[in-house]
Order: structure tokens, then C-alpha cells, then sequence
């Protein structure tokens, strides 16, 4: 987290043609939208059509992390071209006056760019470290580590994070004044949260292993996680 | 919903190459994802490269809406190429014993094809109606139904579910037999579930005009929601 920070660099793709407003082109946001959402959407080229897949990620500092089995299409395609990728989070439904002001109260990251393999063991290492620790908080210090035919099976991705947008759209509906007059429709948000249940313990597992902390105890997903 | 259903055709796009004991080729999945979902994830060709945004949809028998303003460059451009549609609800984090067993429990569906616009203007009014009544089931019949002008500036596409994959994993994880014999891990699964937090009313609504039931009583969201 130490690395410098490159600002929120928009071109012509990344940058929203429409709803202005909900654009921000600020860094920070960037970071707190990726670290709060779970799974992103990769799209790549696959014979000259896009194809989107959801899969984890992570982050450091100015860097996405990908994997994935080596076997896996998807990757192999994001090493051929540009890729983009998207993490959304959902954060209401907002009841208009009106059809077509319906709309979603959300935080959206998009990044474009060219991803590299990572190839350096001790920073393929760290990449899959922060993968885990993205989907899993504090579980890296606790389980097996990657042995040598795992990594040999993994490939792993880095993209940089220069070029993005973030869109974030929160509130009331934005009626027409004409709609608001007229009255008689209610309007407002129902607002849409991600919660934890229980944990359940695998059935395999032998008597006597406690739910960890970082588990039983996990914040609530889609706020801004605490990192390290 | 009486239109009649084609079975899911994958090609080698939409056949998922790993983990095909996740893949399940069954149109009432698909259709199960598809309706719990809220949003969906559109890949789009831009200048030659993927974009992936995220969009509200509906769907209709055979068929899924999209909609956005005439002047989105993503819309423009589902049309000149193939798209790639994703909905993808994420059930829980999936802790194994082994850092490369982690996964999440998901439910995914992902579309491929060439939309077509629609321009039938009952078709496409109907198309509008499909796409709010997902976002918001029983809030057409209520609201100020499109005019003229926003018909005019807006676009509205179809895209056939005829190739499509689901996959869904759920359960416990699926760790070597090695690492459940040398065991003192904690292994399970952490669910992950939406909940809708309490209304909150425009504050520029006028005073006396209750919340309707089908917010109040908005059924949990990412579960099969009651279709008419």
C-alpha cells in the first residue's frame, strides 16, 4: 500500500459519456469501490467477441490481481488483449415517480487495460496472498500455503489500475419537476444490503476446530474492509 | 412466459472448460439466475476491446431486455457486435484448509449473441415494462409510463438466451484428502445473503402517500423471485 499513486487518468473509453454527475474521477473512490466488492466481472476477447466471467481479484496499491488455473480460456485470453474489468456494488433500487426514472443506487469500478502474467515467485506469491485475503481476510496466516504442482497449475495476472473510471450513484430518485407536481406516486429507495449468515463448518471437518474470528467475526461485505 | 423454450445449446464459447461438474446445462436454471438476479454485467467491442458495465435487464420467455439512453456508446455498440451478458449472485466465501481452495459459492449465468433492436413500438413499450417490473415487480401499473420523447431517447435491445451456460457452485469446500487428514484447519463455508433495509421515502415526496406493499414487502432479493 506504500506504492505511489498514479491519478485516475481518463480516456475517451473510460470516461462516462452519460450522467456526468455520477462520475468521479477520484482515486480514492476507485480504491474503496474494488476493496468492498467480492467477486469482479472479466471481460476478454474470445475469437473476436467479448465474453464476461466472473471471477476473485485483489488489490495493491496501484495493482488488480487476477488467477486462475492455467487451463482456464479466459485467462489465456486476457494475456492475447485488453481486457476490462468491473466491480459493482448494488446498493438500492430507486422507485421513480415515473418508468424511466427508475434507477440503481450502486458504486462501479471499471479498469481498461493489458494485463501481464506475473511470473516472479515471491511477487506470484504475494499476488495470490492478496487474492485470498481479499475473499478472505486473515485466513492466509491460518491455511496451507500453495505447494509447488499448485502454482505450476496457476496463473496469475497483473493489471494496472491507470486507466479507470467510478461511477456512484446514491439518493433520491430525479424526477421530472412536471411528475412531482402532479403527485400522488410514492417515491423514494429501497435500500439493499449484503449480510453474513452463520457460518457453517464443513462436514468433514474433525470435532473440536472453533469458527476463527476472522470469520465468526467478519464485517459486513460491501463497506470498506479494513486492510493492512 | 407461454413462448416455447429452447433447450441451452452451448457451443464452445458458452462451455465452460473446468469445473464441469459446476456447469449445468438446464433452462430452468438459467431462467432461475436470470430472474433472482438485479443486475447484469454487459460486455461490449469498443474500438476493438471488451468493456463490461454494468446494466438493468428483465426477462422474458426466450428472451432478455436491455435498455439505456440513444446516446450510450455501450448500447450503440451491442448492436454493431456480439455481447456477453453475465448475471452472477454470490451465495457465501467458500474457506478451505489450502489457500488454492478457496472459491465462493455463486449462482452464474452468462449470455452470448448479436442483439437486435427492438422497435415494434408495442413490443418495445412491453420490453420497458419487462425490464422496470425486475427492478421493481409490481411498480409498473403505478408509475407515469414513458412519453413520446423519452421513447424517442431511448434504445431497447433483445439478445436470445439460446446460448447460454449456467454454473453454480454451493457447498461445502473441496480440499485434497491430504489436507483433511493433517487437519487442525478450519474449513466451511461463510454465507453470503441481500437483505432490503427499510424504505426510505423521497424527500420531496409530498406528505400522505404510504409506501405501496410491494416495496414494504419486497420479497428477499437473490431468490427466485413470484413472476406473473
Amino acid at each position: 500500500m506504500s506504492a505511489p499513486r498514479t491519478p485516475l487518468s481518463p480516456t475517451p473509453r473510460s470516461t462516462p459519456k452519460r450522467l456526468k454527475e455520477r462520475a468521479r474521477s477520484d482515486r480514492a473512490e476507485l480504491d474503496a469501490v474494488l476493496d468492498a466488492g467480492l467477486v469482479c466481472h472479466l471481460g476478454v476477447l474470445f475469437d473476436g467477441a467479448p465474453v464476461v466471467l466472473p471471477t476473485v481479484y485483489g488489490r495493491d496499491g496501484d495493482t488488480l490481481y487476477l488467477h486462475g488455473s492455467t487451463g482456464a480460456g479466459n485467462l489465456r485470453a486476457a494475456l492475447r488483449g485488453p481486457v476490462s474489468v468491473a466491480v459493482t456494488l448494488v446498493d438500492g433500487v430507486v422507485y421513480a415517480r415515473s418508468a424511466m426514472n427508475f434507477s440503481m443506487n450502486y458504486r462501479s469500478a471499471v479498469v481498461h487495460g493489458r494485463p501481464v502474467e506475473v511470473t516472479d515467485p515471491a511477487r506470484r506469491l504475494d499476488a495470490l496472498r492478496v487474492i485470498i485475503e481479499h475473499s478472505a481476510p486473515g485466513a492466509w496466516d491460518r491455511v496451507r500455503r500453495p505447494d509447488k504442482k499448485e502454482l505450476a497449475a496457476t496463473i496469475v495476472l497483473a493489471l494496472d489500475l491507470t486507466e479507470a473510471s467510478v461511477k456512484v450513484r446514491s439518493g433520491d430518485p430525479g424526477d421530472d419537476a412536471a411528475d412531482i407536481a402532479t403527485g400522488g406516486i410514492w417515491a423514494g429507495v429501497l435500500p439493499l444490503r449484503q449480510i453474513w449468515d452463520a457460518p457453517i463448518t464443513s462436514a468433514d471437518l474433525e470435532p473440536g476446530i472453533p469458527v476463527p474470528q476472522d470469520v465468526s467475526e467478519r464485517p459486513e461485505p460491501g463497506r470498506l474492509p479494513v486492510r493492512r
